[in-house]
Order: structure tokens, then C-alpha cells, then sequence
């Protein structure tokens, strides 16, 4: 974090977009979808319903119902299908009629690129406030993979809709069925879907939230447009605004990629003068490793950075030849926990490694 | 049909489950589930809760509230994984409270094996009444190819559970999408589940169901019972109930089938005295060819026997060297329509042929 003053976000506007969406995909780690579909779906709700109440977990009242709201899918999928956004209200709605509650307040699940910005339009159809908060710190590919898992909020009864028009109504007897038979109707309704779940109160928000992503997605995306224009060091200060540090830059020369069971897999090869590092994705980047060993591993962050201009890459925009810094910053203290681990650390990806943690020391 | 008079029946006790069951698996012409299965769930039922009480769809009243109840899934599934009978309720009750309505009578949606029995399991424990009926007259393997389907009432709103305790409610756009989402969720639920669905008043009951089908399936297999008492033909006699003919009869020299997205699938030939008779099946026999000419096809009844008992063989339990007699009977007029031809003609299951309707006459 910065620690310099900033004046607190109340509202989120059309004209601060552009700095969400981009703050965004920084935290979506090279996943989340391309922040571009989310902020085009969201100027456009904004500018209808005008700007949008952004509450601090802090302020919900005990009583709040907060319904996060949310895309599931691929995205290599959502960025050649674009959502339509008119399904977003009816999938809030089968929820609601479902539990017999009036939502207070919409919330984000994710701090990725599309699922930052998506709940806004919710919000804005809606005429609710938006929590400035969200339910990882960081983006992951699966449901369950929340911290309200972990305080013991159940991710159903939720609702799941297609553009077309068609709802379910998921009750699951623990987190990952709801995965399971949410990502087998996300396929077959065409590898994207708008979903509501983890419903909670405003005291269960408090707890299970990270608070204040909102507004840090907007102040990342506000200094990069700042370093840029000074003609500063960009990646430094995406480091500096989540307490990471650099850990590799050079060159992506291969990428391997597979659209796999709804979720875009692979692996990328960064070769730089410190040799070369191997990102492993799934959506996200889950793995960085330098000569086979470790250097930073799920749940912290691994960030991939357009070298010149700081801008947040995407797992799905790797291509050869692009000039890459790749930043590690730490998770939300509570994914480091033994149940953390198990929810979202490497082993549970299939990765043959103990977790390794972000160090926050020394150069790269 | 026989055209003799019989007592009507009013009520189904555990000892009429055996003829019942025999029945529904003529009707269900190789599919619908081994019914061995669906009989010993609702003689487990039955046995607890008594006799449920039959009604012809001609005594329902209007308005009254009737709940068909399902398996969805692979036969070959089933007779392995046998389903939770303590879920039919929850399956019911999650499509009841969706609806806000209050069940009055259990339907079957099927004349197979397993769902002309499984409903009963419902009604038992529900203590309501089970109408004397079905929706197909046959059985199909999917779940938009019901005659309710071309009277326009909607699958959904549908229930669908698994016997863990999760449970979906979809609302679709059309009964085909019905058939795609439950089809995941059910593959996902470990590919059979129980379903609720076409949830009707008694006024769409009486148009939408063909009537008298549990009777009639009891009927047939009392009449199998009686003719291998008496020593007599047994095929000669399932044919005379249903108004059909002996199109062939044989020994199974071939057999290929494969369970592929969540159907049994395949082709089996019946070597004989008049030459080879291919019978192509996905669930259920669908289309019967003789030298390459189609002799009948979906939507009549193609039904295989055993030769010296009359018992009827599901796709599952067809064998290398099995004395088989292949028996063709008409379908109900209504699958005849246009409407009807396009839901389960031959040229939806993929078969390039127009349908051959069973002509009623002459010797095989």
C-alpha cells in the first residue's frame, strides 16, 4: 500500500472506469476476463442509471443482504460473447424470490478484470450500492474458491442464467458441488454465465470480505495513468501500490494454452538476463518458477505487466515475443491459513509443490 | 389392445409391482432402465406405506396440481448406482415450493422400466395418488420428447436432484434447453438423477398424457405370467395386447453400443430365418432394418423378447447369442403429427430415414 492520504471513493462513476477495470486486472492476475468487456458493459449501465453508491464493508448494516454477482466461464469465451447485461437483473432476482429477501446491496466475489467491473451493472440496473469489497482480493477459476468458504458461508442456494433467457437455482451440500453443477451448466450454456451467490448479511460481509478492493483497483489504474505520464517506472509502481516487488522481466518466448473443461490452462516461458521463468496458469497465474525452483506460488499474487507501459496482461493476451515484468505481492492474510491452503494452493491445482510464499524482500 | 373387458384397476399394491414392471418394460422398447430396479424401490415403498391409490386422467379434477416424477440419466447407470428414494420428496417439494403449489396427484412421465415404477415411490411416500397415465405412451430417451411437449406445457419450472442432497431448479426458454441443462447437471450428478417436471393441472393432465398406461403395463405382464402358465406364446400374446405383429425372431449375432454423453448407444443384428434384422437403439430401439430397408421406426414401438418367455430385453441386457423375437407395435396417433415427427422422427436421433410406421399386417 501506498500509506500516502487518499480521499475515500463514495461513488463510482463512468469517468472512473477506465482506472477500475485496468486496477482490476492487476488483481485479477492474468485472469478474471479482459477488463475490457467488463468496463464496456458497465459505461454503458452507468451512463444509463448514472454512478453507483460504493459502501465500505464497514458501514453495511448487521441486517444487509448482499448479493454478490458475478460471470462464470471461460474467458477466451466471454471476450467473443459478450453477455447480455439484461440477464444480470433476472439472475439477481431468481435468487432473491428463491430466498425471500430483498438485496440491499450487490457486491463483487472476484477482483478480476470482468467480475470488478460486471456487478456494477447490476448495481446501476438495480438502484443498489456496491460493497468496496470483493470475496478474494485477487481473482481464482473456481466457485468455492472465496474467503467466505472459509468463514463458513455457503455459495448456494444460487442462481445461474444464459442470455437466452434461461435460470437455475442451485441448492449444494457444500461449495465445491456448487462448482461441480454450476461450471457443467456454465459449459452447456456456451462456456458463459451470469451467476448470484454467497448471499450473505451485512455482518457475515464484514467478516468474509476483503475490504476496500474497489477503491485500490481504481488507485492502481489512477497511477499507472500518473507514472505513465510522467514517463516513470510503471511496474515499480504497481509493486509499490500492493507491496510487492519485481520478480522477473524479459521476454515471453513460448506459450502454451487449452481451453479445457471451461477453464483456459497453460503454461508461459519469460527468458530474461536472470534467466528464465515459467508461469503456470489456470485462468490465473498459480506457479512462477526459476530453473524448477519455486519462486512464488498461489495464493500470492503473480502479476504480469506489459514491461513499458505497466499494463496488466492476461493470461489469454501472452503471446511470443511480448516484453513482460512479472510483479509478486502478497494474498489476503487469510488464504495462508491451513484451510486457505487447501481451498487454493498448489497441490489443490494439480502442482507437484508446497505453497511459497511472496518473501517481500530483495531484489529480483 | 385386447378388446376383452377387464376389472378396472383402482389401486397399486407391492403385488402388482411384478406384472407392472414386466409391462413398463415393453413399452420402454430397450430402454426406460432395467426395471428389476424401479420395482424393488417401490416395493420398498409400497410395503412402508400401503397401496397407492390409481386415477384416470378422466377423474381429475381441473385444477388439479399433477407432479410427474423422473430418473434422468443411463440406464446402464442405474442398475449400478440405485438412487436414494429418500430424495423423490426433497425432488417434488423444491418444484412445489418453486411453484407455490401444492401437489395433488404423482404422474409418471414415461412407459419404462424404471419411471413407470419410480413414480410410485413419490406417491407413496407423498400419500397422494398416482395417475393412471404417461407422457409418452413409450418411452424416449430425452426429456423435451413427451406428448405434453406438442400440447405446449413446459418442462420447467423443473427440479432436479442427486442422491447426495443437491438439488437445481431450471426455468428455461424452450423444453429442448430443459433437456440440455438437466442432461449436464445430471452427468455431473454422477449421471442419473431424480427429476420433477411438466408440472400440470388435471385439464392439461387429461389432453397432454396418453391414459391407462400403468394398467395396461399391468395387464401385459399379468397376460405373460398366464400364457407361460399355459404353456402358450408368449410373444404371440404381448403383441395381440399392444395391437402389434412379430416383425422377427432370431439369434443376436452382433451387439456394439458405447455410453456416450449420457446415453446408451449402439446397434445390435438378429440373425434369422428371413435374414438379418438390424435394430439401431440410443436408450431405446429406435429404427429396425432389414437388408438396408427400414421396416419400422421411432415413433411406433420396436420391441424385443426373448423368445421362449415373452420377457422383455433392455439394450443393456442384449447378448451375443440371445434368442430374441422382435415385435412392432403402433405409437400413440399423436407422435404421428408433424410435431411429433420432428421431436422423435428418425432423422433427430441422426437416421436417415423417413419414419415407417407400423402397417398392422401380415406375417413377418
Amino acid at each position: 500500500m501506498t500509506g500516502t492520504l487518499t480521499t475515500s471513493m463514495t461513488t463510482i462513476a463512468e469517468e472512473d472506469l477506465e482506472a477500475l477495470a485496468r486496477g482490476a486486472a492487476v488483481l485479477g492476475t492474468g485472469g478474471g476476463g479482459d477488463p475490457y468487456v467488463g468496463r464496456l458493459l458497465a459505461a454503458q449501465a452507468l451512463r444509463e442509471h448514472g454512478p453507483v453508491e460504493l459502501v465500505p464493508p464497514a458501514d453495511l448494516p448487521d441486517d444487509a443482504s448482499v448479493f454478490p454477482v458475478a460471470m462464470m466461464g471461460a474467458p477466451t469465451v466471454m471476450v467473443e460473447k459478450t453477455p447480455s447485461t439484461e440477464r444480470i437483473g433476472d439472475t439477481v432476482a431468481a435468487l432473491a424470490e428463491h430466498l425471500g429477501v430483498t438485496p440491499t446491496h450487490i457486491a463483487c466475489i472476484e477482483a478480476g478484470g470482468v467480475n470488478s467491473t460486471f456487478p456494477l451493472v447490476a448495481a446501476a440496473q438495480l438502484g443498489l450500492p456496491v460493497v468496496d469489497g470483493d470475496g478474494m482480493g485477487r481473482a481464482f477459476p473456481e466457485l468455492q474458491m472465496v474467503l467466505p468458504t472459509l468463514s463458513g458461508i455457503a455459495a448456494t442456494p444460487m442462481s445461474i442464467a444464459d442470455e437466452k433467457g434461461n435460470v437455475g437455482v442451485l441448492t449444494t451440500v457444500d461449495n465445491r458441488s456448487a462448482e461441480a453443477l454450476a461450471r457443467s451448466l456454465t459449459i452447456t450454456m456456451g462456456c458463459a454465465a451470469i451467476i448470484s451467490n454467497y448471499a450473505m448479511t451485512g455482518a457475515q460481509a464484514r467478516e468474509g470480505l476483503v475490504a476496500g478492493t474497489l477503491s485500490l483497483c481504481t488507485r492502481i489504474g489512477r497511477r499507472l495513468e500518473e507514472v505513465r505520464a510522467e514517463h516513470g517506472d510503471a511496474v515499480a509502481a504497481v509493486a509499490g501500490e500492493l507491496g510487492g516487488r519485481l520478480l522477473h522481466t524479459g521476454k515471453v518466448v513460448d506459450v502454451a494454452r487449452r481451453t479445457a473443461t471451461g477453464f483456459a490452462r497453460g503454461s508461459a516461458v519469460v527468458a530474461g538476463e536472470s534467466g528464465d521463468l515459467v508461469l503456470e496458469f489456470q485462468n490465473e497465474h498459480l506457479v512462477a518458477r526459476r530453473d524448477g525452483v519455486v519462486q512464488v506460488s498461489t495464493p500470492d499474487l503473480i502479476i504480469v505487466l506489459d514491461t513499458d507501459s505497466g499494463e496488466p496482461v492476461t493470461t489469454e493476451a501472452l503471446r511470443f515475443g511480448h516484453r513482460v515484468s512479472v510483479v509478486a505481492a502478497p494474498a489476503d492474510e487469510r488464504w495462508h491459513s491451513p484451510g486457505g491452503i487447501a481451498l487454493v494452493g498448489p497441490r489443490y491445482f494439480g502442482y507437484e509443490t508446497d505453497p511459497v510464499r511472496f518473501d517481500g524482500a530483495g531484489a529480483p
